[in-house]
This record gives C-alpha cells, sequence and structure tokens, in this order.
C-alpha cells in the first residue's frame, strides 16, 4: 500500500515529505501483506517528553513548577530564603542559583520542596498548577505548548496498533498528572525519574511518602534504555527525543531486528518557538543529537521545515 | 444489578458463594448506576504471581529453571561443583545450600547463573525452558498448573474494563517469558524483582546486559506497594495474593477511597494440590495472610471448599 497525502492526511501539520516518510514507514510495519510487517504487540513506540511532545524553554516546565510552589511557601515562611540557593531560585535566577553550591545544592532544594507529601496528593499539586500556569513569554499555558504534529503522530501510531510510552528525564509523577489529557497516553505508560517513596500508616491507612531523594538515577542517556526494558520489556521500534539525553534510547531502539523509525526533533524555529540545540542535563557537553542523527542515519525533524504548525490547535487541559 | 449464577456464569470454577460475592462487587463498581460506581481507569486489580495465579509447591518455578540450567552448566564444567553451595542445588538440596553461607551465598549463585547474558536472550531461554519443564510430582508442565479459576477471574475484570497487573516477588523477566500466553497480561504489566541491567554496544548496536546483582529491593512486602505506585501511578482497587509478602500490597488497596477487593488465596488443599501457609521470603516469621486477612476484613479464598477445580482446563503454552 502506498499511502497518499490528501486532506484526509492523519499527519495534517506536518509538511508533505515529512508525512510521507512516516506514512510509508507506518505503513510498511503495520501492513499485513508487508514483507517487513510488525507484530502488533512488538510496536512499541517511546516518546521524550520535554522539546520532543512539548516545549521546555526558557525552562522546563516542572522547574518553573517547584519555583513556584517554593516562591508561595517562602511567602508563608520568609526565613526559607536565608538560603542563598533559594533566595536565587525564587528570583528566577537558575545561573545564581547554581552558583551557591551547584547542581547538588540545587537538586536538595528543588528535592525537598516537593517531600514529605504523598505521591497522590503531589500528583493533584501537579494538576492543579497545570491547569493556570503560563509560559513567561509564549502567551499560552503550558499545557497549550504541546506540539500538534507529535499528537498527531501519536495518534496516526496508535491507529495502526502501537502502544505508546513516554520516556521522560522529567519526574514521572508529574508528567502522568496529565500525560492522558494531553497526549492520550495512561499513567503507567510514563516512565520517568523518579523520587524514593517510604510507606507510612495513617490510621492504618497506607500512604507513600516522597522523599527528598531520586530514586536510582535520572532517566536520561543509558537508564532510558535501561528503564525501557526496565518497564516494558521489548525493544521499541519507533522512538523520538531531542537531547543527547535520548541517544542510547534512539540507539536502542535502532538495534531492533525490525524497521524502525528514529526521530531526532531539531529545535530551529526562532519564529514560532526557539531555535537551540538540545542538551543533556546529565551529559552538557555530548554531541547534539540533530548531529548523532545525521551520523546515524536516523529522521531529522526541522521544527522550521517539516511543522506546518507547532502548537496544540485545540485546548486538551 | 443483581448477577444470577448459571451455567453462563463467567465463574465457572468458583463456589457459587465465592462467585457470587465477586460478581456482586465487579458490578458495583462497574454498573454505570451504583452509587460505587469507579471510572474504568481506576479499575486497577494487581495479582501476586507464585501461589497466587501458579503453584509453588514445592519449589518456585523460577528456581527451578534456575537450578535445571545451572545442573547443565555443571555438565558441561564439572569444577563448578567445588562450590558447596553449587553441589548442594544441584542436588536439589536447598536446604543444604543455605547451610553452607546462607541466603547471601545462594543468591549469589543464583543470581550469576544467569548473568552477563542479554536481557532479551534470557526471556527466550526461559520461554523454552517453560514450555516443557514438569513439576516433579503433579504430573503437568508447570505452564499447566496456573489456576484456572484465577484465570476466570482475571476474564471477567477485564470484561469490565479492568486493566489487570502482576506483582511478584519473582524475576519479572522470567514472569514476562509467559504472562501473555498464560494470563493474557502483556510484558508492560508485569512488575517484579528485577536484576542490574548494564548497557553494552557491540558492533553498533546496545545491549542491555544482566548483571550478577538485584536492582533495589526485591519485590515483597513494602516494595510491592510501592513499585505499584512506582509504575502504575494508581492505587488498586482489586488485589489478590497468598503470602506475608503480599500484605503491603493488599493494605495499599484498600486503602482506596473506592470499594475494594481484597483477596487472600489459602492454600488448604492437601488432595488437589498442596495444604500449606504461605511464607514471605523476606519476612518468613510473618503473621499469615490468612490470619491478616480475616483480621482486617478481606476475604479469605480457600482453595478446597471456594474452588471447583483448581488447574487450568486447557493447553496456554
Amino acid at each position: 500500500m502506498k499511502p497518499s497525502i490528501d486532506a484526509a492526511t492523519p499527519l495534517m501539520s506536518w509538511s508533505a515529505d515529512a508525512a510521507q516518510r512516516i506514512l510509508e514507514y507506518v505503513a510498511r510495519v503495520s501492513d499485513e501483506d508487508s514483507p517487513d510487517h510488525v507484530a502488533p504487540k512488538e510496536r512499541i513506540a517511546v516518546f521524550d517528553n520535554d522539546g520532543t511532545l512539548w516545549c521546555e524553554r526558557p525552562n522546563y516546565v516542572q522547574a518553573a513548577f517547584v519555583v513556584d510552589e517554593l516562591s508561595a511557601r517562602v511567602q508563608q515562611d520568609p526565613s526559607l530564603s536565608d538560603s542563598p540557593v533559594v533566595a536565587a531560585l525564587v528570583a528566577g535566577d537558575v545561573d545564581g542559583a547554581l552558583r551557591h553550591g551547584g547542581l547538588g545544592a540545587l537538586a536538595e532544594v528543588l528535592l525537598e520542596t516537593h517531600a514529605h507529601i504523598g505521591a497522590e496528593a503531589f500528583t493533584e499539586r501537579a494538576r492543579s498548577w497545570l491547569q493556570s500556569a503560563q509560559h513567561p513569554q509564549l502567551g499560552r499555558r503550558y499545557v497549550d505548548l504541546v506540539y500538534q504534529p507529535m499528537l498527531e503522530l501519536l495518534d496516526h501510531l496508535r491507529a495502526h496498533q502501537f502502544r505508546t510510552f513516554i520516556v521522560t528525564g522529567g519526574g514521572v509523577e508529574f508528567v502522568r498528572a496529565v500525560s492522558d489529557d494531553l497526549y492520550g497516553i495512561d499513567r503507567d505508560d510514563v516512565i520517568g525519574s523518579a523520587v524514593q517513596l517510604d510507606l507510612a500508616r495513617h490510621d492504618g491507612r497506607i500512604e507513600l511518602i516522597r522523599q527528598p531523594a531520586i530514586f536510582g538515577s535520572p532517566n536520561e542517556g543509558a537508564p532510558k534504555a535501561i528503564n525501557i526494558q526496565m518497564h516494558i520489556g521489548r525493544r521499541p521500534i519507533v522512538a523520538a527525543g531531542n537531547t543527547a539525553g535520548d541517544r542510547e534510547m534512539l540507539e536502542y531502539t535502532a538495534g531492533s531486528a525490525h524497521p524502525t523509525l528514529c526521530l531526532a526533533i531539531d529545535h530551529d524555529d526562532a519564529a514560532r518557538e526557539f531555535a537551540y540545540e538540545g542538551a543533556s542535563v546529565t551529559q552538557p557537553d555530548a554531541e547534539s543529537l540533530r548531529d548523532t542523527a545525521r551520523m546515524q542515519g536516523w529522521t531529522v525533524v526541522s521544527m522550521r521545515d517539516d511543522w506546518n504548525r507547532v502548537f496544540a490547535t485545540s485546548t486538551l487541559l
């Protein structure tokens, strides 16, 4: 089957060329008569979140959430800003916060902000914040800055019996708060960085309490590939990312015995979003994913040239 | 809606009373008109595996697998049995193996047996073994010793838009090798104990290599509740287990804001299977789950009285 591009195309927000490439790939693995047919259970697609499914500039959405909540707490208890890291963060000066003690001290403050509360309470709080929080420059709520072309890709894959998963360096409970509303991806199909949970009993009822420490490693780089195996138990055949922290996830996918589709989203659109090279938090000096993708023969998606529109055309939350 | 028990009942292998209790619960949370209606996304059901979904006596199936594979290796390299732990294990003497160095030395040998191979290769090997391996006493393959009443319960829950998950103290990759065939539960819906994986590149292709060490904690006791939150992100409303290692999973479930169904399988059927008190590996002296269930008002399932038949009526693998 040769897919045709017309008004009824499921990838309306993609350029004709880019859409054609994706449609051909999906037909190739899902068409019953294709020599490259892949059984539905093996049709696993994994997506980075920040910078791949929604905007990550100038700050990660979750970082804005933590700073907002920290600021509210400082208003109630001004002595908290005796800490120079807290004071810099609340003033919106992340570089300043880093100068006062490095990444370790910064991480400690961030982790402490939502420690000692229940995992379920945290999800409710994140969801509530996301319902109204506005991007500082783009004049929309963060939840309205999901990428329309990627929503269409998720839909097209699922229409062809793919299972879609988020594999994020961000906090798993933060992304889960809205993953179903924004992306149609249920909570158990989100893999991310996690904090340690402790079991506590209150009035005979178990609650799982967030601790101010990461569980295992942040979900960036090699841990993305490892956590895909830990959580899903199958090697994906489709993957999309935008930073060096997604490299191993795409490489793991590319190593499948089946035909694969590996997408590197290139943020080259200063007019509609931002133009930047996606950097990995844990590997700031690594080769850009765009360069890796060119070397490996993966598909580089130019936001400027391949996307007819960028942000969601309807309100999802 | 009052469900009626007749020849068309979906819980044919359960006694009329036990079936009625389950059918009423499922109707109560899934019936649109019920005041206790629970949204489908919240209909999460979690099941222990060994002793809850299939037979765990006289040995865990996975232990039999490891000993079989270790024995094959000793035949190729007899010097391996210079280790008294290995020699005792290969002779089928687990107590003897424990006497020679305790649980730590035993775990080391077991973990080493399948270390240094790829996660995908391990799954294939486990699946291949399970296709033929026979139970030492019951005259059937292990895979034919899944419990028919529990298969019917899984089906009935899924027919009412429940999601079903396995939460096992066993190795996640071992259970995943057959979870879909035996239980209709896909690999990503299996949560279990895991070994550490290392990322390696061979000829430019990533493989994830099993290490001889547990990742985090064994999935027993409090970790079962914590890993449910880590993996699923929702508190279950149905849970089933058979040992003290399942207590926290059932307690976490019982703490839901919705009506819950907590089942403790009581192995009291020496005629058809085995009669024993399910012990937790990590908490051998803990209160039996049957006693906890009675205290907490959970449902104790008597294998002898509540199950009309015990083992699967058809071949699943």
